[in-house]
Protein backbone atom coordinates (compact mmCIF):
# COMPACT_ATOMS: atom_id res chain seq x y z
CA UNK A 1 0.00 0.00 0.00
CA UNK A 2 0.71 3.69 -0.77
CA UNK A 3 1.23 5.63 1.83
CA UNK A 4 -1.71 7.97 2.53
CA UNK A 5 -2.90 11.26 4.43
CA UNK A 6 -6.27 11.69 4.72
CA UNK A 7 -7.39 14.90 6.62
CA UNK A 8 -11.46 14.04 7.92
CA UNK A 9 -13.14 16.98 9.62
CA UNK A 10 -15.01 15.40 12.73
CA UNK A 11 -18.06 18.40 12.59
CA UNK A 12 -18.85 20.39 15.68
CA UNK A 13 -19.16 17.96 18.28
CA UNK A 14 -22.23 15.55 18.28
CA UNK A 15 -20.64 12.43 16.55
CA UNK A 16 -23.75 12.03 14.38
CA UNK A 17 -22.48 15.06 12.72
CA UNK A 18 -19.48 13.39 10.67
CA UNK A 19 -20.22 12.96 7.19
CA UNK A 20 -20.48 9.57 5.46
CA UNK A 21 -17.35 9.97 3.71
CA UNK A 22 -15.40 10.75 6.85
CA UNK A 23 -17.16 7.60 8.50
CA UNK A 24 -15.80 5.48 5.56
CA UNK A 25 -12.16 7.12 6.01
CA UNK A 26 -12.46 6.23 9.84
CA UNK A 27 -13.67 2.63 9.18
CA UNK A 28 -10.32 1.76 6.69
CA UNK A 29 -7.42 3.62 8.41
CA UNK A 30 -4.38 2.21 9.59
CA UNK A 31 -3.73 4.89 12.27
CA UNK A 32 -5.82 7.75 13.55
CA UNK A 33 -4.13 10.74 15.09
CA UNK A 34 -8.00 12.62 16.58
CA UNK A 35 -7.53 16.39 18.39
CA UNK A 36 -9.38 16.93 21.57
CA UNK A 37 -12.56 18.30 20.08
CA UNK A 38 -13.37 15.10 17.99
CA UNK A 39 -16.25 13.40 20.02
CA UNK A 40 -14.82 9.81 21.56
CA UNK A 41 -17.60 7.76 20.14
CA UNK A 42 -15.70 8.53 16.57
CA UNK A 43 -13.26 6.04 17.32
CA UNK A 44 -15.86 3.03 17.09
CA UNK A 45 -15.82 3.31 13.29
CA UNK A 46 -12.39 1.78 13.53
CA UNK A 47 -11.40 -1.44 13.08
CA UNK A 48 -9.74 -3.30 16.33
CA UNK A 49 -6.57 -3.11 14.77
CA UNK A 50 -6.53 0.73 13.86
CA UNK A 51 -3.51 2.45 15.78
CA UNK A 52 -4.88 5.53 17.45
CA UNK A 53 -3.78 8.48 19.06
CA UNK A 54 -4.55 11.78 20.94
CA UNK A 55 -2.58 14.64 19.85
CA UNK A 56 -4.77 16.94 21.19
CA UNK A 57 -4.11 19.81 24.22
CA UNK A 58 -5.74 18.52 27.41
CA UNK A 59 -5.19 20.12 31.23
CA UNK A 60 -2.26 18.60 32.62
CA UNK A 61 -0.82 16.76 29.80
CA UNK A 62 1.63 17.64 27.35
CA UNK A 63 0.60 19.54 24.38
CA UNK A 64 1.48 18.45 21.13
CA UNK A 65 2.95 21.45 19.23
CA UNK A 66 1.89 21.47 15.29
CA UNK A 67 5.50 20.31 13.70
CA UNK A 68 5.15 16.86 15.95
CA UNK A 69 1.68 16.50 15.10
CA UNK A 70 3.11 16.47 11.13
CA UNK A 71 6.35 14.18 12.09
CA UNK A 72 4.05 11.81 13.46
CA UNK A 73 1.75 11.66 10.54
CA UNK A 74 4.79 11.32 8.46
CA UNK A 75 6.06 8.46 10.81
CA UNK A 76 3.18 6.60 10.60
CA UNK A 77 2.51 6.91 6.76
CA UNK A 78 5.81 6.61 5.21
CA UNK A 79 5.51 2.65 5.61
CA UNK A 80 3.08 2.31 4.24
CA UNK A 81 -0.01 3.35 6.05
CA UNK A 82 -3.41 4.57 5.64
CA UNK A 83 -3.11 7.75 8.23
CA UNK A 84 -6.57 9.64 9.15
CA UNK A 85 -5.95 12.95 11.03
CA UNK A 86 -8.96 13.16 12.61
CA UNK A 87 -9.88 17.27 13.82
CA UNK A 88 -13.25 18.93 15.24
CA UNK A 89 -14.98 21.30 12.65
CA UNK A 90 -13.19 21.28 9.12
CA UNK A 91 -9.81 20.96 8.82
CA UNK A 92 -9.36 24.13 6.71
CA UNK A 93 -11.44 26.10 8.54
CA UNK A 94 -9.40 27.73 10.97
CA UNK A 95 -7.98 24.37 11.22
CA UNK A 96 -4.40 24.45 10.29
CA UNK A 97 -4.98 21.67 7.65
CA UNK A 98 -2.91 22.99 4.58
CA UNK A 99 0.24 22.75 7.14
CA UNK A 100 0.00 19.03 7.61
CA UNK A 101 -1.19 18.28 3.69
CA UNK A 102 2.29 20.50 2.93
CA UNK A 103 4.45 18.93 5.36
CA UNK A 104 3.13 15.58 4.36
CA UNK A 105 3.22 15.99 0.07
CA UNK A 106 6.95 17.37 0.73
CA UNK A 107 7.55 13.60 1.63
CA UNK A 108 5.83 12.08 -1.01
CA UNK A 109 2.76 11.00 0.51
CA UNK A 110 -0.75 11.28 -0.99
CA UNK A 111 -3.03 13.26 0.46
CA UNK A 112 -6.86 13.62 0.95
CA UNK A 113 -9.77 16.33 2.15
CA UNK A 114 -12.96 14.88 3.79
CA UNK A 115 -14.53 18.44 4.82
CA UNK A 116 -16.66 18.70 8.20
CA UNK A 117 -19.60 20.53 9.50
CA UNK A 118 -17.93 23.71 11.21
CA UNK A 119 -18.69 26.07 14.04
CA UNK A 120 -20.18 27.71 11.30
CA UNK A 121 -22.94 26.33 10.69
CA UNK A 122 -23.86 26.38 14.76
CA UNK A 123 -25.56 29.34 14.30
CA UNK A 124 -27.86 27.65 12.26
CA UNK A 125 -28.01 24.81 14.60
CA UNK A 126 -29.48 27.06 17.06
CA UNK A 127 -31.87 28.84 14.87
CA UNK A 128 -29.79 31.99 14.44
CA UNK A 129 -29.54 32.60 10.31
CA UNK A 130 -25.94 34.14 9.63
CA UNK A 131 -27.48 36.40 6.48
CA UNK A 132 -31.74 37.14 6.25
CA UNK A 133 -32.72 38.39 2.51
CA UNK A 134 -33.29 42.45 3.59
CA UNK A 135 -31.26 42.83 6.35
CA UNK A 136 -28.01 41.66 5.22
CA UNK A 137 -26.20 39.86 2.71
CA UNK A 138 -22.89 39.14 4.40
CA UNK A 139 -21.02 37.29 7.20
CA UNK A 140 -17.86 37.62 8.47
CA UNK A 141 -15.63 34.94 10.64
CA UNK A 142 -13.04 36.65 12.36
CA UNK A 143 -10.21 35.06 14.86
CA UNK A 144 -10.61 37.37 17.53
CA UNK A 145 -7.28 37.05 18.79
CA UNK A 146 -4.74 37.35 16.42
CA UNK A 147 -1.10 35.46 16.85
CA UNK A 148 -0.03 38.26 18.47
CA UNK A 149 -2.39 38.22 20.94
CA UNK A 150 -3.89 41.00 19.98
CA UNK A 151 -7.80 41.99 18.96
CA UNK A 152 -7.93 41.29 15.44
CA UNK A 153 -7.88 44.69 13.37
CA UNK A 154 -10.47 43.37 10.99
CA UNK A 155 -13.16 43.02 13.36
CA UNK A 156 -12.77 47.08 14.09
CA UNK A 157 -13.63 47.39 10.05
CA UNK A 158 -16.40 44.47 10.45
CA UNK A 159 -18.30 46.20 13.18
CA UNK A 160 -18.78 49.10 10.87
CA UNK A 161 -20.39 47.00 8.37
CA UNK A 162 -23.91 45.21 7.76
CA UNK A 163 -22.61 41.29 8.02
CA UNK A 164 -23.17 39.30 10.90
CA UNK A 165 -19.73 38.59 12.48
CA UNK A 166 -18.91 35.33 13.94
CA UNK A 167 -16.05 35.37 15.84
CA UNK A 168 -13.89 32.20 17.01
CA UNK A 169 -11.47 32.14 20.48
CA UNK A 170 -13.17 35.93 21.45
CA UNK A 171 -14.33 35.09 24.79
CA UNK A 172 -11.54 36.47 26.93
CA UNK A 173 -11.59 39.33 24.66
CA UNK A 174 -14.95 40.37 25.79
CA UNK A 175 -14.69 43.16 26.86
CA UNK A 176 -12.43 44.96 24.18
CA UNK A 177 -15.48 43.36 21.81
CA UNK A 178 -17.92 45.40 23.71
CA UNK A 179 -15.78 48.60 23.90
CA UNK A 180 -15.28 48.43 20.17
CA UNK A 181 -18.90 48.00 19.36
CA UNK A 182 -20.24 50.53 21.97
CA UNK A 183 -17.42 52.95 20.44
CA UNK A 184 -19.55 52.71 16.94
CA UNK A 185 -23.04 52.92 18.84
CA UNK A 186 -23.73 49.12 18.23
CA UNK A 187 -25.19 49.08 21.70
CA UNK A 188 -28.70 47.45 20.78
CA UNK A 189 -27.10 45.19 18.55
CA UNK A 190 -28.35 41.69 19.35
CA UNK A 191 -25.26 39.21 20.71
CA UNK A 192 -25.09 35.31 20.76
CA UNK A 193 -22.40 33.34 22.63
CA UNK A 194 -22.96 29.78 21.44
CA UNK A 195 -20.33 27.42 23.73
CA UNK A 196 -19.59 23.57 23.52
CA UNK A 197 -20.83 23.51 19.84
CA UNK A 198 -23.76 20.49 18.90
CA UNK A 199 -22.33 18.28 22.21
CA UNK A 200 -24.95 17.32 24.83
CA UNK A 201 -23.71 20.55 27.35
CA UNK A 202 -23.60 22.75 24.55
CA UNK A 203 -25.24 25.72 25.41
CA UNK A 204 -26.82 29.31 23.60
CA UNK A 205 -26.72 33.00 25.62
CA UNK A 206 -29.00 35.53 24.10
CA UNK A 207 -28.44 39.80 24.57
CA UNK A 208 -27.13 42.66 23.36
CA UNK A 209 -24.03 44.19 22.69
CA UNK A 210 -24.93 46.23 26.23
CA UNK A 211 -25.57 43.38 28.46
CA UNK A 212 -23.98 40.18 27.35
CA UNK A 213 -20.66 40.85 29.19
CA UNK A 214 -22.81 40.49 32.63
CA UNK A 215 -24.77 37.21 31.13
CA UNK A 216 -21.66 35.59 30.56
CA UNK A 217 -20.21 36.71 34.00
CA UNK A 218 -23.58 35.08 35.45
CA UNK A 219 -23.52 31.97 33.14
CA UNK A 220 -19.66 31.27 32.81
CA UNK A 221 -20.04 29.60 28.86
CA UNK A 222 -17.80 26.70 29.03
CA UNK A 223 -14.97 26.82 25.86
CA UNK A 224 -14.62 26.80 23.13
CA UNK A 225 -17.40 29.02 22.28
CA UNK A 226 -18.23 31.00 19.44
CA UNK A 227 -19.70 35.04 19.64
CA UNK A 228 -22.10 36.06 16.90
CA UNK A 229 -23.32 39.68 16.84
CA UNK A 230 -25.68 41.05 14.24
CA UNK A 231 -29.33 42.42 13.56
CA UNK A 232 -29.99 38.44 12.63
CA UNK A 233 -29.45 37.43 15.87
CA UNK A 234 -32.47 39.02 16.84
CA UNK A 235 -34.94 36.90 15.45
CA UNK A 236 -34.25 34.33 17.90
CA UNK A 237 -37.14 33.47 19.60
CA UNK A 238 -34.87 34.27 22.78
CA UNK A 239 -34.25 37.23 21.70
CA UNK A 240 -37.98 38.18 21.41
CA UNK A 241 -38.85 37.37 25.04
CA UNK A 242 -35.95 39.60 26.40
CA UNK A 243 -37.08 42.15 23.92
CA UNK A 244 -40.65 41.59 25.26
CA UNK A 245 -39.81 41.38 29.17
CA UNK A 246 -37.62 44.53 28.77
CA UNK A 247 -40.61 46.36 27.17
CA UNK A 248 -42.51 45.30 29.39
CA UNK A 249 -40.57 46.40 32.62
CA UNK A 250 -40.28 49.95 30.97
CA UNK A 251 -44.31 50.15 30.81
CA UNK A 252 -44.43 49.28 34.31
CA UNK A 253 -41.78 51.42 35.49
CA UNK A 254 -43.69 54.49 33.15
CA UNK A 255 -47.11 54.21 34.81
CA UNK B 1 -47.91 10.80 15.21
CA UNK B 2 -46.60 14.24 15.79
CA UNK B 3 -46.29 16.26 12.51
CA UNK B 4 -42.43 17.01 12.14
CA UNK B 5 -39.80 19.07 10.02
CA UNK B 6 -36.57 18.42 9.64
CA UNK B 7 -34.48 20.95 7.75
CA UNK B 8 -31.24 18.84 6.42
CA UNK B 9 -28.13 19.98 4.72
CA UNK B 10 -27.43 17.47 1.74
CA UNK B 11 -23.94 19.16 1.60
CA UNK B 12 -21.89 20.66 -1.11
CA UNK B 13 -22.58 17.91 -4.08
CA UNK B 14 -20.81 14.55 -3.18
CA UNK B 15 -24.10 12.25 -1.80
CA UNK B 16 -21.00 11.00 0.74
CA UNK B 17 -20.79 14.37 2.29
CA UNK B 18 -24.22 14.50 3.70
CA UNK B 19 -24.10 13.90 7.37
CA UNK B 20 -24.71 10.53 9.67
CA UNK B 21 -27.30 12.44 11.06
CA UNK B 22 -28.52 13.76 7.92
CA UNK B 23 -28.63 9.94 6.74
CA UNK B 24 -30.68 9.22 9.73
CA UNK B 25 -32.87 11.63 8.95
CA UNK B 26 -33.73 10.37 5.11
CA UNK B 27 -34.14 7.16 6.66
CA UNK B 28 -37.33 7.66 8.85
CA UNK B 29 -38.64 10.46 6.25
CA UNK B 30 -42.35 9.87 5.57
CA UNK B 31 -42.25 12.84 2.97
CA UNK B 32 -38.44 14.40 1.50
CA UNK B 33 -39.17 17.62 -0.03
CA UNK B 34 -35.88 18.25 -2.33
CA UNK B 35 -34.04 20.86 -4.71
CA UNK B 36 -31.80 20.79 -7.15
CA UNK B 37 -28.70 21.13 -5.97
CA UNK B 38 -29.17 17.47 -3.42
CA UNK B 39 -27.69 14.19 -5.19
CA UNK B 40 -30.16 12.11 -6.52
CA UNK B 41 -28.67 9.11 -5.07
CA UNK B 42 -29.57 10.63 -1.24
CA UNK B 43 -33.13 9.59 -2.03
CA UNK B 44 -32.11 6.17 -2.04
CA UNK B 45 -32.07 6.21 1.88
CA UNK B 46 -35.60 6.66 1.97
CA UNK B 47 -37.89 3.70 2.24
CA UNK B 48 -39.72 2.77 -0.61
CA UNK B 49 -43.04 4.09 0.84
CA UNK B 50 -41.58 7.34 1.60
CA UNK B 51 -42.85 10.25 -0.47
CA UNK B 52 -40.52 12.36 -2.85
CA UNK B 53 -41.45 15.78 -4.09
CA UNK B 54 -39.10 17.85 -6.12
CA UNK B 55 -39.46 21.52 -5.26
CA UNK B 56 -36.32 22.80 -7.13
CA UNK B 57 -35.70 25.01 -9.70
CA UNK B 58 -34.82 23.02 -13.55
CA UNK B 59 -34.91 24.56 -17.19
CA UNK B 60 -38.28 24.64 -18.28
CA UNK B 61 -40.23 23.44 -15.53
CA UNK B 62 -42.33 25.63 -13.14
CA UNK B 63 -40.11 26.98 -10.66
CA UNK B 64 -41.82 26.73 -7.09
CA UNK B 65 -41.88 29.94 -4.76
CA UNK B 66 -40.94 29.87 -1.47
CA UNK B 67 -44.37 30.43 -0.12
CA UNK B 68 -45.48 27.62 -2.51
CA UNK B 69 -42.60 25.08 -0.28
CA UNK B 70 -43.42 26.52 3.05
CA UNK B 71 -46.80 25.73 2.10
CA UNK B 72 -46.36 21.74 1.13
CA UNK B 73 -44.16 21.14 4.48
CA UNK B 74 -47.19 22.18 6.19
CA UNK B 75 -49.84 20.40 4.09
CA UNK B 76 -47.84 17.06 4.40
CA UNK B 77 -46.69 17.11 8.09
CA UNK B 78 -49.69 18.24 9.43
CA UNK B 79 -51.49 14.90 8.95
CA UNK B 80 -48.78 14.05 11.28
CA UNK B 81 -46.25 13.20 9.08
CA UNK B 82 -42.14 13.24 9.56
CA UNK B 83 -41.25 15.48 6.83
CA UNK B 84 -37.52 16.22 5.82
CA UNK B 85 -36.59 18.82 4.05
CA UNK B 86 -33.77 18.34 2.21
CA UNK B 87 -31.61 21.30 0.99
CA UNK B 88 -27.95 21.93 -0.98
CA UNK B 89 -25.39 22.46 1.25
CA UNK B 90 -26.38 24.09 5.07
CA UNK B 91 -29.96 25.17 5.73
CA UNK B 92 -29.14 28.10 6.93
CA UNK B 93 -26.02 29.23 5.14
CA UNK B 94 -27.90 31.43 2.68
CA UNK B 95 -30.61 28.80 2.59
CA UNK B 96 -33.63 30.28 4.05
CA UNK B 97 -34.07 27.52 5.74
CA UNK B 98 -35.60 30.28 8.63
CA UNK B 99 -38.53 31.06 6.66
CA UNK B 100 -39.45 27.64 6.68
CA UNK B 101 -39.04 27.25 10.19
CA UNK B 102 -41.14 30.17 11.08
CA UNK B 103 -43.66 28.88 9.02
CA UNK B 104 -44.02 25.42 10.11
CA UNK B 105 -44.48 26.39 13.52
CA UNK B 106 -46.82 28.87 13.33
CA UNK B 107 -48.71 25.77 12.56
CA UNK B 108 -47.51 24.22 15.97
CA UNK B 109 -45.24 21.72 14.01
CA UNK B 110 -42.47 20.10 15.52
CA UNK B 111 -39.22 21.27 14.01
CA UNK B 112 -35.41 20.58 14.30
CA UNK B 113 -32.12 21.43 11.56
CA UNK B 114 -29.75 19.14 10.63
CA UNK B 115 -26.72 21.15 9.44
CA UNK B 116 -24.92 20.38 6.06
CA UNK B 117 -21.31 20.92 5.02
CA UNK B 118 -22.06 24.14 3.12
CA UNK B 119 -20.39 25.50 -0.29
CA UNK B 120 -18.01 27.13 2.79
CA UNK B 121 -15.84 24.19 2.90
CA UNK B 122 -14.99 24.20 -0.79
CA UNK B 123 -12.19 26.09 -0.81
CA UNK B 124 -10.52 23.72 1.32
CA UNK B 125 -11.61 20.82 -0.81
CA UNK B 126 -9.99 22.14 -3.36
CA UNK B 127 -6.88 22.96 -0.99
CA UNK B 128 -7.67 26.66 -0.57
CA UNK B 129 -7.05 27.82 3.01
CA UNK B 130 -9.44 30.58 3.65
CA UNK B 131 -7.08 31.57 6.45
CA UNK B 132 -3.68 31.33 7.43
CA UNK B 133 -1.68 32.10 10.36
CA UNK B 134 0.09 34.89 9.57
CA UNK B 135 -1.32 35.95 6.37
CA UNK B 136 -4.80 37.04 7.66
CA UNK B 137 -7.31 36.44 10.07
CA UNK B 138 -10.60 36.50 8.80
CA UNK B 139 -13.12 35.05 5.65
CA UNK B 140 -15.83 37.21 4.53
CA UNK B 141 -19.19 35.47 3.05
CA UNK B 142 -21.47 37.51 1.00
CA UNK B 143 -23.83 37.29 -1.75
CA UNK B 144 -22.67 39.13 -4.27
CA UNK B 145 -26.03 39.73 -5.92
CA UNK B 146 -28.28 41.28 -3.74
CA UNK B 147 -32.17 40.87 -3.85
CA UNK B 148 -32.57 44.08 -5.48
CA UNK B 149 -29.81 42.98 -8.29
CA UNK B 150 -27.20 45.20 -7.46
CA UNK B 151 -23.57 44.89 -6.35
CA UNK B 152 -23.17 43.91 -2.41
CA UNK B 153 -22.25 46.97 -0.57
CA UNK B 154 -20.49 44.70 1.71
CA UNK B 155 -18.50 43.69 -1.08
CA UNK B 156 -16.83 47.30 -1.27
CA UNK B 157 -15.77 47.06 2.29
CA UNK B 158 -14.95 43.44 2.20
CA UNK B 159 -12.12 44.54 -0.80
CA UNK B 160 -10.36 47.45 1.33
CA UNK B 161 -10.10 44.80 4.21
CA UNK B 162 -7.51 41.78 4.72
CA UNK B 163 -10.13 38.91 4.89
CA UNK B 164 -10.24 36.29 2.23
CA UNK B 165 -13.42 37.14 0.37
CA UNK B 166 -15.88 34.18 -0.54
CA UNK B 167 -18.49 35.25 -2.91
CA UNK B 168 -21.95 33.56 -3.65
CA UNK B 169 -23.63 34.10 -7.07
CA UNK B 170 -21.08 35.77 -8.17
CA UNK B 171 -20.26 34.79 -11.90
CA UNK B 172 -22.55 37.19 -13.47
CA UNK B 173 -21.01 40.26 -11.87
CA UNK B 174 -17.41 39.48 -12.43
CA UNK B 175 -16.86 42.57 -14.73
CA UNK B 176 -18.02 44.46 -11.71
CA UNK B 177 -16.41 42.63 -9.15
CA UNK B 178 -12.94 42.88 -10.78
CA UNK B 179 -13.25 46.78 -11.65
CA UNK B 180 -13.80 47.48 -7.69
CA UNK B 181 -10.77 45.47 -6.82
CA UNK B 182 -8.87 47.03 -9.58
CA UNK B 183 -9.94 50.61 -8.09
CA UNK B 184 -8.53 49.84 -4.88
CA UNK B 185 -4.83 48.69 -6.38
CA UNK B 186 -5.25 44.86 -6.17
CA UNK B 187 -4.14 43.94 -9.67
CA UNK B 188 -2.45 41.10 -8.38
CA UNK B 189 -4.84 39.63 -6.33
CA UNK B 190 -5.19 35.42 -6.47
CA UNK B 191 -8.46 34.62 -7.51
CA UNK B 192 -10.07 31.50 -7.43
CA UNK B 193 -13.41 30.42 -9.57
CA UNK B 194 -14.44 26.70 -8.06
CA UNK B 195 -17.70 25.71 -9.75
CA UNK B 196 -20.28 22.29 -9.54
CA UNK B 197 -18.80 22.17 -5.43
CA UNK B 198 -18.10 18.33 -5.16
CA UNK B 199 -19.76 16.78 -8.07
CA UNK B 200 -17.71 14.35 -10.36
CA UNK B 201 -17.49 18.02 -13.05
CA UNK B 202 -16.14 20.20 -10.00
CA UNK B 203 -13.84 22.13 -11.45
CA UNK B 204 -11.13 25.13 -10.13
CA UNK B 205 -9.64 27.95 -12.31
CA UNK B 206 -7.40 29.75 -10.65
CA UNK B 207 -5.70 33.07 -11.47
CA UNK B 208 -5.33 36.76 -10.36
CA UNK B 209 -7.70 39.77 -10.19
CA UNK B 210 -6.15 40.79 -13.60
CA UNK B 211 -6.65 37.84 -15.71
CA UNK B 212 -9.63 36.05 -14.40
CA UNK B 213 -12.05 37.71 -16.48
CA UNK B 214 -10.12 36.16 -19.70
CA UNK B 215 -9.89 32.79 -17.93
CA UNK B 216 -13.54 32.40 -17.19
CA UNK B 217 -14.30 33.45 -20.79
CA UNK B 218 -12.15 30.75 -21.85
CA UNK B 219 -13.14 28.14 -19.63
CA UNK B 220 -17.00 28.93 -19.18
CA UNK B 221 -17.25 27.33 -15.96
CA UNK B 222 -20.87 25.88 -14.86
CA UNK B 223 -22.79 27.30 -12.87
CA UNK B 224 -23.13 26.89 -9.43
CA UNK B 225 -19.86 28.46 -8.56
CA UNK B 226 -18.08 30.33 -5.88
CA UNK B 227 -15.54 33.10 -6.32
CA UNK B 228 -12.76 33.28 -3.67
CA UNK B 229 -10.26 36.39 -3.43
CA UNK B 230 -7.83 36.62 -1.43
CA UNK B 231 -4.28 36.10 -1.06
CA UNK B 232 -4.53 32.48 0.77
CA UNK B 233 -5.70 31.64 -2.66
CA UNK B 234 -2.14 31.96 -3.58
CA UNK B 235 -0.65 29.09 -1.73
CA UNK B 236 -2.50 26.86 -4.29
CA UNK B 237 -0.02 24.63 -5.79
CA UNK B 238 -1.80 25.44 -9.44
CA UNK B 239 -0.96 29.53 -8.37
CA UNK B 240 2.58 28.82 -8.16
CA UNK B 241 2.70 27.32 -11.22
CA UNK B 242 1.05 29.96 -13.04
CA UNK B 243 3.33 32.56 -11.03
CA UNK B 244 6.39 30.28 -12.30
CA UNK B 245 5.39 30.39 -15.98
CA UNK B 246 4.54 34.54 -15.65
CA UNK B 247 8.06 34.48 -14.37
CA UNK B 248 9.88 32.59 -16.72
CA UNK B 249 8.10 34.20 -19.63
CA UNK B 250 9.40 37.76 -17.70
CA UNK B 251 13.19 36.24 -17.91
CA UNK B 252 13.00 34.81 -21.23
CA UNK B 253 11.63 38.46 -22.39
CA UNK B 254 14.24 39.97 -20.60
CA UNK B 255 17.02 37.88 -22.24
Amino acid sequence: MKPKLTLVGAGPGDPELISVKGVNALKSADVVLYDALTHPDLLHYCSESTIKIFVGKRAGMHKYQQQQINQLIVKYALPGRNVVRLKGGDPFIFGRGREEIEYAEAFGIETAVVPGISSINLPGYYGIPLTIRGINESFWVITATTSAGTLSNDLKLAAHSNATVVLFMGLKKLNEIVALYKSVDKETLPVAVISRGSLPDGNLLIGTVTDIETLVKEKKPLTPALIVLGETVGVHPEFYTEAETLRDELLENHE
